[in-house]
């Protein structure tokens, strides 16, 4: 078994207003030291050994991102211990 | 500047909706290696470098988890070039 990470976060270009409005209402608690908020997801998979790099791009292209406004990267985690 | 990654996701024992109606979509779009899936938020904040991680601490906790149902943590990303 093997856990992979999927991040999908709006892609620069793109207006994010759940970033804005967690930007502005950290402002009206004091905390002007951030400049800009982000928001995306983030999804854990827990993968069978034979399930390949080219099968989990096209999970995440497919059905995890929205790509005309998302981006979108896989990352394989390994438990060392 | 520096950019801090939040990651907030559900809690272990806590019921995963979207995350179990993701998996079944998996299934029947033939991904049957895909064992588990798990959905969660991930926000990218632009902080100033006089930001602390008690600051950070407080933010996530605060705002962009909520801690009876999520698990939450700060990662500080360092861009090298």
């Amino acid at each position: 078994m093997a856990r992979v990470v999927v991040e999908v976060m709006p892609k620069a270009e793109i207006l994010d207003p759940q970033g804005q409005a967690i930007h502005r209402a950290l402002g009206r608690l004091g905390h002007g030291g951030v400049t800009d908020v982000r928001q995306g997801k983030r999804f854990e998979l827990e993968v069978s050994d034979d399930v390949t790099d080219a099968q989990l791009e096209e999970i995440a292209e497919s059905l995890l991102a929205n790509t005309v406004i998302e981006d979108w990267k896989v990352i394989r985690t390994e438990v060392l211990a």
